[in-house]
């Protein structure tokens, strides 16, 4: 049970490209599976990081935190999982595990921070390493299973993009008589649109343009508008119990929240790094709300996967060989994937 | 049943000082009442609005959206009040009556917007003249009644001031275990204090200064923090379910929202008129809330009278001869007045 080297697609520094190259793993402790990955998925977080847009990177850095695989080794101590089992890992790999959010499921809202998946030190103070890599250690606290109906590979971007949008659409109450918007129809935003529709919500994708209209409407909108139309503004005004923005571009968020009905809520999982403007009185008027939220818990991850299984909701991906990792990262920057790029693990 | 002219306190201008005059009110129709004026308190927003501070203001204007009184007239089809009661009118006369928020008793978000007490027109095209005022005529429906227990002079500033906490407060369900902070101890801030506390909330104000610490803590202020010191913001960092806002001054909000506990809600019932700024990773992070909310309907409103009358909940007033209301209102914008200023209509 020593420290293992496994390959891995790591930026050296801030400005480097994505090189292959090994990392360390842990021992599989008494809690731990060793994962064989299969797929990691590509979040457009994975490239503010790698780049070190938020500042404060841990170089190497092994993005992914989209993981889909399989279980080849547990821990004596494991009891959630077996050789064999299909798993998933996602945003973070630990937590204190005491606080209230902790004990109340909401690992991701940890009082002392999560730990996440890469460019994060963990408990120890090791350096944690992401999914472009084929194997990883992770807690069984901190493992989900994916239900059989579900690819691995369409199921990897779950882990992220789809809980990002499961539980604020479940929060907020996405059902039948409910309308909702998603703002942005991208990596996030098309999982959105699918979660959404099958909550049984009358699903409107608002986008800068009419570009991806026919994609939106296949993949559960009932209706499509362009953002970049101020008529779409004015026909919309007091339409949607709850908009979902994906976006991380500042939007108008005074227009945005006038499409509102009275106590409708505007719910941000992207988000511009800078600050941004709005009118109080756009909240005041119609008691509406402007919130956010983060990923999910680990006990809602299982819960979103088993409503996707149930519901036959993959992402719908791209699949690339690992040494197109930086030619993706570019297609990413320009929009240009239809909806996620999902990492062949056995291409590392 | 002809017009009435009455006497009133009126603006002429923008920038006009306010004058005895007089205006007319309708006759007493089918479902009025003619109320006998006693007090009105003086809000803040009386000032905007008389130096026209939101622009399209009628004039001559009479303030006044704090009325208590007594009915001396009912019209034939009036059910639920009879002479010599004692009532209220808050910040609105009628509403559109057929939209889904009228429908469900939240008049104040009513579709098509309810018709102000004042600076207003009138579902005729007439404009409404407010509380600064002998006599008003207004529909039954749009009338509360003041419970026995509470004195027409304190009950007045309930009409805004304490509906504008109240619905809130109830909204976001301050109560027993709650941690609920209000920010800003004014004419708002006072009332929010005293409902908070005897909803059962464990009540803190943050207040500029400690200046008037002793008597947040006589209202019902279990603490009392300075938000002028920066070590406040340490302190506080995740202490709160709620935190109501009474200010109009603009507020840092990233540094509000971080005193929220996860899932908290920051709600402004003041607001300032200009755009203000905040970074969306303030609610993304622990899920927070920055909401709004204005005033209530007028179920609600009885509600909230019955809970005063109840606890024994009235305003803090200075009560005021009519012709003082300019030099009044020269101190309400210096904050001098501990809480409300009352108008004895008799004076006028």
């Amino acid at each position: 049970m020593s420290v293992t080297q496994v390959a891995a697609y790591a930026a050296s520094a801030p400005k480097a490209p994505l090189e292959r190259t090994t990392v360390p793993r842990r021992p599989v402790g008494e809690h731990d599976v060793l994962i064989d990955i299969k797929y990691a998925g590509i979040c457009h977080s994975d490239i503010h990081q790698a780049r070190d847009g938020w500042g404060e990177g841990i170089y190497p850095m092994v993005p992914g935190h989209e993981i889909a695989g399989v279980v080849i080794e547990a821990g004596p101590g494991v009891t959630r999982f077996a050789v064999g089992d299909r798993v998933g890992v996602g945003c973070f790999v630990d937590s204190c595990r005491r606080c209230e959010q902790c004990l109340a499921g909401q690992e991701q809202y940890c009082a002392e921070g999560a730990t996440g998946t890469y460019n994060a030190l963990d408990r120890n103070g090791e350096p944690t390493y992401g999914g472009y890599s084929t194997h990883v250690v992770v807690d069984e606290n901190y493992t989900v299973r994916i239900p059989d109906g579900l690819g691995l590979d369409v199921a990897a971007p779950l882990l992220c993009a789809g809980i990002t949008l499961y539980s604020p659409l479940r929060h907020w109450q996405a059902g039948p008589g409910k309308k909702v918007a998603i703002v942005g129809l991208g990596g996030l935003g098309h999982m959105g649109v699918k979660i959404a529709h099958a909550l049984g919500a009358e699903v409107t994708v608002l986008s800068q343009t009419l570009r991806k209209q026919e994609d939106g409407l296949k993949l559960g909108a009932s209706h499509y508008y362009a953002t970049g139309d101020p008529a779409t503004f004015k026909e919309l005004a007091g339409a949607f119990d709850l908009i979902v923005s994906t976006v991380s571009a500042p939007i108008g968020l005074d227009a945005y929240l006038r499409l509102l009905k009275v106590d409708g809520a505007l719910v941000n999982v992207g988000a511009p790094e800078e600050p941004v403007e709005l009118n109080l009185f756009s909240v005041i008027s119609g008691r509406r709300t402007l919130a956010g939220s983060s990923i999910g818990g680990i006990a809602e991850t299982q819960e979103m996967l088993d409503f996707c299984a149930e519901h036959g909701l993959g992402a719908e991906i791209e699949l690339i060989a690992a040494d197109a990792v930086n030619e993706a990262y570019e297609r990413v920057l320009a929009s240009d994937v239809r909806y996620r790029f999902v990492i062949d693990a056995s291409t590392i």
